[in-house]
């Protein structure tokens, strides 16, 4: 799968298949027709029709709109209906930074089709001062098979969901140090580079998802080690075997290989003549 | 003005205002009411309706409907309604790399709302191996008055439009060699590092412009010297004074803030707590 291939399988999902969810007058989500159904029998906190997904305009603030969104998913949790279940409060705002409206269960986050917020680290290995794409090295880890999303995939050395109430830089730096062990005075030199955005149909609902994205030089002689149980496996490679692998295998997490990539054009190892070199970088930061 | 309003203010333009620029079936552009009504004159080359501006459907290949319409736009120049000429033809198409269309001169790529090419090179020196913004210098040229659009404005130690005909990279270096006299050996050590993009309403048009962008680490003693004209004089400025110029002055040419700002988020001299990251970042990149 080309490059442009991979970006454009992040981009797929049809608005046929969505309602727009509905909180304090804004659409803030969308819901599919299962999800939809399920929440029709929580009046009055969701009112559901053809066209929408409404929350309970009643509820007038952050606090009652989580308590009762919490109580409706904690009886969906019961019923079998949210798997992956992780007991981590997530913001709902469509714009990292605006107040967000209220917060909801992680594992929802894609069924309400709300807005998830990840930090993701390129974490290399730079070679003898060369800029040539051989001498450039990246870490790589194999999520543990026990992870409720993706599970034995690779991904990036350190990464993770951006919850509510931490900030994202110190998010990243807390990842570095519970995924790879990667000392706190190490981990503050890793370098924010921009953000990746995408929107697509997944097992788990609708993935609508900006990732900020870090890279940080790592000495030679640093071997990463997992403290948390989520990642059974590390491996440095040159990134040229990490491109051959994003292209010929499935093996990368879908949206690791997008970061991946931001990286590749950040770095100049992609080059502006190839004639997949726009719509590659368009599709990286999907607009709102 | 804040990174984010001048990044939205390279957005502003109503649709209302345009009509599609239709080629062999495919809306390649935006006319607006002023140069579709000249437009109207020219039939059967143009067939001007109150919901689209097509270019004859009879032409059928890239040099037929170039000849066409250069025979018009000819005729436009004489009467005054084609300002700042330049003679040189620029590809319509929507990404760069598919066949172009048709060709038509570079000062009417803004009346007919196609999309528009360029390079922009952030030529940097780099301190002593520190990641300090202070210890990070931008060179910056000021336009000659004599240019067409933004005399007088600060730009880029290089940029230029991105004609039919040349590799991007190729042009990138081209330039390089032409306004600052930049050595090609030096100049062969650019890195390409993404896109930006926008769409604007302005004097001269609808801007609907892709730029590709290089950054090159400059040697402390390189001394950039103008050799077509174009650039009337060349400062070295630390990245923080660019920074403050751009925020507090209307100095630069509009779209050359967008390229440093991409610079200083790729360089981690944005952070992504920044309430503005997100915006800033999905607004460097329009969507087509």
């Amino acid at each position: 799968m080309s490059f442009l291939e991979r970006v454009t399988a992040c981009q797929q999902w049809d608005p046929a298949d969505y309602r727009p969810f509905v909180v304090a007058g804004q659409a803030v989500g969308r819901i599919d027709e299962g999800f939809a159904s399920l929440l029709a029998d929580h009046a009055p906190t969701f009112a559901v029709s053809d066209r929408a997904v409404e929350l309970d305009p009643a509820l007038g603030d952050f606090e009652s709109r989580s308590a009762a969104v919490a109580a409706v998913l904690e009886k969906l949790r019961e019923a079998g209906e949210v798997p992956g279940w992780r007991d981590e409060p997530y913001p709902v705002v469509r714009t990292w930074g605006d107040p967000p409206l209220l917060q909801v269960e992680r594992a929802s986050v894609p069924r309400f089709g709300v807005r998830g917020f990840g930090v993701h680290l390129n974490g290399i290995v730079e070679g003898s001062g060369s800029e040539s794409p051989e001498d450039l090295e990246m870490w790589v880890g194999r999520r543990a098979l026990t992870k409720p999303t993706g599970p034995g995939k690779l991904d990036h050395i350190a990464a993770g969901g951006q919850p509510h109430g931490i900030g994202i830089q110190e998010n990243m730096i807390k990842e570095c140090e519970e995924e790879a062990a990667i000392p706190r005075a190490l981990a503050e030199r890793l370098q924010p580079v921009g953000i990746v955005s995408y929107r697509c149909a997944r097992a788990e609902g609708l993935r609508d998802d900006v990732l900020f994205c870090f890279d940080l030089a790592l000495p030679s002689d640093f071997e990463p080690r997992n403290t948390d149980g989520e990642v059974d496996a590390f491996y440095r490679w040159p990134i040229t075997e990490v491109m051959r692998v994003i292209r010929e295998t499935e093996d990368f997490k879908f949206n690791c290989a997008l970061v991946v990539i931001d990286f590749l054009v950040r770095r100049g190892i992609m080059q502006p003549d190839d004639p997949e070199y726009s719509a590659i970088l368009q599709g990286l930061r999907l607009s709102t």
